[in-house]
């Protein structure tokens, strides 16, 4: 398929949100996949999308999606894969609907991430648990999710300190940006001058899907979550306790080190570097460091040794790209490269 | 002293600054101390104050204080008590001096506050340290010192469970104000949407001071410090691993129930509840919740099991007054009503 | 009715958004009025109000209020004065149903008025205008209004100057806070870092709603408006050419004579003085400045020739409190005094 | 000059500020422009410049850039350009002194900007005040200056106007980033959840530096100007007084044909269109539209009757780019593209 000159045809589910959005920004010009579905709520179903949405992506619309009518959400839809950024009241159902209609369903939802059937994939970390979809309960279609917004980074962080040291124990802290709770989530009456200390069902998300993704049995993990007011950028303070005793250097050269099958394809979306490290006192810091490859590369710094724990250091990943709709489109960009979706892929 | 109708007479050393004005703010009718005199640097000294300060508090300047004359920082100073506000560039001798001249310094600044003859004190928490004053090596002055306006908060929501619980391990990432950085220490190029997560020497301080006040051999404490785009309070998520296993509820009853000398004693400064804890899903929020108790009671929330330690909370002081000035004036209130200055008092 | 020590009952009608909330926090405690009943959606009808409301306040909720439950906006409701929170959307039905049932209305909303049998009114400003209720077209109850957000602050700068000089031509641009768009009218993603150089229909109330107060026919005014990420407080920039040529002394001089029925009835919200001239270069400042008077005050600075017209000026008026519900409250204890509500009023 | 393969080259004085770092990272990768030498303050001179700045911008720094030995702001210079972002405490003196000694100072500072002799250019607008350098009071060199940030984005609005309806009266409301106050200029605690009304010596500068470059005796023209906590972009609430009566879309025209020598000449630096109109009701707004054309493009939005004089509109130009560092780059690319710089002018 790839280099056929043919794109995959791809829809966005839930378009006219702060996610979907995104999604239909990032697809804009993409060599592989081409946007020929949107929908949306009841609301704006019939209308052209240009006429539907509230465009709030500093990049322009792309045309081609302006001129697409919005469809409601309910399958079939004319594309191969469909990215979900459905709210979660409505995913489940939704997902289910389109996969068993014949669909590759990748989901930035949350409906489905803890399903053992289903695979929960940051494609540098576990991309052999992409292979689940041969055996897909929602057959002839599957579903993929993608993991909450600060697991994301997190996750990425720590799969090296895990292959490497033996990760026993983490503490994280997160600040998170405002993008995160989507266009209407967060007032800015309540986040001008504040922070808010609790974000609903957002630790228990940490905690659980970290845990399946890593699937490392004797890990315990402890998540505190905070809304700051940042645009976009999700930043983790975290501690680790490690079975090895590593010295400084062996830390910074497992994440220097780390690449992933997105490197080794060179995946349309994938960044050069996968993680980024940074010498800097003062590193990372959202505004300025949450675009590095392209809002794909998750940064860390302040490597130290924690009193508490071994080490003690600082992520950064942009939530609304690396920890949604881009994590999502490197999803699908793996699918398709291993021949799990696209023209030879059981999705079609 | 107390009732006498005399009021003590009181400096503020470095009194333009964003501490300074919060001191000559809050001494404004005070009860007990009469503001007589103010210090600043050179460039200020001989000016009136009213012109000397480029005044950024929200309240009204004090006309009492805006009619002095700034003196230049060097003893002595018409005033039992001279409150620091000094850059720590400075304070160290400067403080040295006004106490060998006979002043009683209680201090802001963190120059003399790891010396061992010197009280690091939070008057709830470890009000027998002041005693170390009878003996101080600055006689006929002394200095007592405040902790960092990070520590305070903290310490205060540690103690009741050191004392009930036994404390064992705390790992703090803290969310700190701008306002901590004083007026020219944070630029808004720089924080507005970011978050920097770096304080100089701001871990190191509430490692080392936490460890004097609570005098406990046994703790071992992690900190990790972020500047956030918030005008005042810190905001600390904690965890603690503790000795015993407590309910949830003794934790709460530990909280509630500390109280301490400044209570007992009434002092005009001390908040009725030194601490509170709030029962909503997402409190404390600094500027909800930050001026509790006239911004001197500590806020805790969101008590919860910690997967890695034992527990884990959410804390929130206000860093310039609790955190600061209020937390200095309290000090000496506490070292009045103790016999230990004003007209008894050896200090003078 | 003043002074007898009982207290008008008052309802506040959508008692749960932003302006309600101020409602709710400003009438407690209250010398003349009781809080006796709130309304809301069918969503809150029937609950408590603690359990309705997600209180933004930083004041805490008054407990009498907490207990309240809340009942659907229809009439009757048992209370002798309703304030209106309404949104527009619903405003011009209820409020003349409640005002057909015998109630005076004191509404927030835009639906009445521009209607020529309400008044319009800023109490220092057209008291006169109350009157016409005593023809009220929804009686046996009646209906009075409080104008625009920004339209308060403005017209009462603007009044001793039409007195004095003869106002004639007014420029004015507008930065408004975020709270004058509701507890969910601008989200912190289109806020932080943001201008939105645009406020649905704000630019035409301003212009039509001050010519109404006024009622000066040679008076031509043009309104610019933006959104800017400042939690309370609108400020105006006004350009204003006036009929004769007064020195800039007159001009602060008529600002500082200025003063109105409330100042000389001492009703309990009016400010001991409505206008406040700065004289400092930078002044007024929302987050300084806004609180003066408790909000009700209107702070006024840098008057200076206009090149293009005669003086321009800068004004400040805290939104939700002179600009919302304390401007509606100031009207009702004017009404009161008037003998146009309460005990002898018609509305009862 | 322009194609011969040898770059011409330049200085960045004043390299550690705001402005200077943008000057630094706008010519990175520059076709025709190398960056060959850097000066800054005593504190800063013979370091590397990397060691020497505190980098905020958001592109890394350019490595080029990082390894130059920053020097101290006195002639001679290795460069026949000289961009000057130095503070206008020193401008004055120290361009002359690199004039004097043969360099063409291009100047973004205000010191020379009123001289008679001195062209204060946007290339758009006024090319051919270029041709003053031929009779350069400072030869063998020669002095250009950039207008005031708030300045150029106006004045290339306005020009068009002049133009086809003859320009009579102006009145124009800021609304500015506090990047045009320096890295240091505007504290966050001075900032976040608050306006300041009033930029020392702004409104003098707006006014008489658009009356020189429009060259317009008949113009009338009062600007008030506000500091807003927005990063990057200067809003402008414009309203105009004609001497002929336009219809809207003729007003529309005459900015949607505007265009001038950069782009005629293609200049490196030119944005294809000098003005954006948007359509859009709540357009421009700085987050989302500053960046447009690279941020050299004046975006222009809600053009309406003006009911005091003619029409109202608002526009938006980066204040850093376009307002500054980009707007100086390209008066240099057009004075050498005019033969007035590089290996045929005057100045070497």
């Amino acid at each position: 398929m790839i280099g056929s000159g043919e794109k995959i045809p791809v829809a966005v589910l839930g378009a006219t949100g702060a996610v979907g959005q995104r999604f239909v920004a990032l697809l804009a010009n993409h060599p592989w996949f081409a946007l020929t579905a949107v929908t949306g709520s009841e609301r704006s179903a019939g209308k052209k999308y240009a006429d539907a949405v509230r465009w709030t992506q500093v990049s322009s619309m792309p045309p081609a999606a302006a001129d697409l009518t919005v469809g409601n959400s309910e399958p079939p839809v004319a594309a191969t894969i469909a990215f979900s950024a459905l709210d979660a009241s409505v995913a489940g159902e939704t997902e289910s609907a389109f996969a068993a209609a014949g669909t590759l369903v990748v989901s930035n939802a949350k409906s489905h991430r803890m399903s053992p059937d289903v695979p929960l994939v940051v494609p540098e970390v576990n991309p052999e648990h992409l292979e689940r979809i041969r055996h897909s309960p929602h057959a002839p279609g599957a579903i993929i999710t993608n993991p909450n917004c600060s697991t994301i980074g997190l996750v990425m962080a720590l799969k090296p300190l895990d292959d490497a040291f033996g990760l026993e124990r983490v503490s994280v802290v997160t600040l998170q940006a405002v993008s995160g709770a989507g266009l209407t989530g967060a007032s800015s009456y309540e986040m001008l001058d504040n922070v808010v200390p609790f974000i609903p069902e957002e630790e228990e998300k940490i905690e659980r899907e970290t845990a399946k993704i890593l699937a490392n049995e004797a890990l315990t993990l402890s998540a505190q979550c905070n809304r700051v007011p940042v645009l976009d950028g999700h930043l983790c303070c975290v501690s680790v306790g490690l079975r090895d005793s590593p010295g400084e250097s062996d830390v910074k050269n497992a994440w220097e080190r780390f690449s992933g099958e997105p490197q080794e394809r060179s995946l349309p979306t994938a960044p050069a570097q996968a993680l980024e490290y940074r010498e800097e006192a003062d590193a990372p810091q959202p505004r300025r460091h949450r675009d590095s490859g392209g809002g794909m590369t998750v940064t860390i710094g302040r490597l130290r040794p924690c009193p508490v724990l071994d080490y003690k250091f600082v992520t950064l990943s942009h939530n609304t790209i690396r920890g949604a709709a881009g994590g999502a489109i490197l999803i699908a960009e793996l699918a398709v490269a291993k021949g799990l979706a696209g023209s030879e892929s059981p999705c079609v």
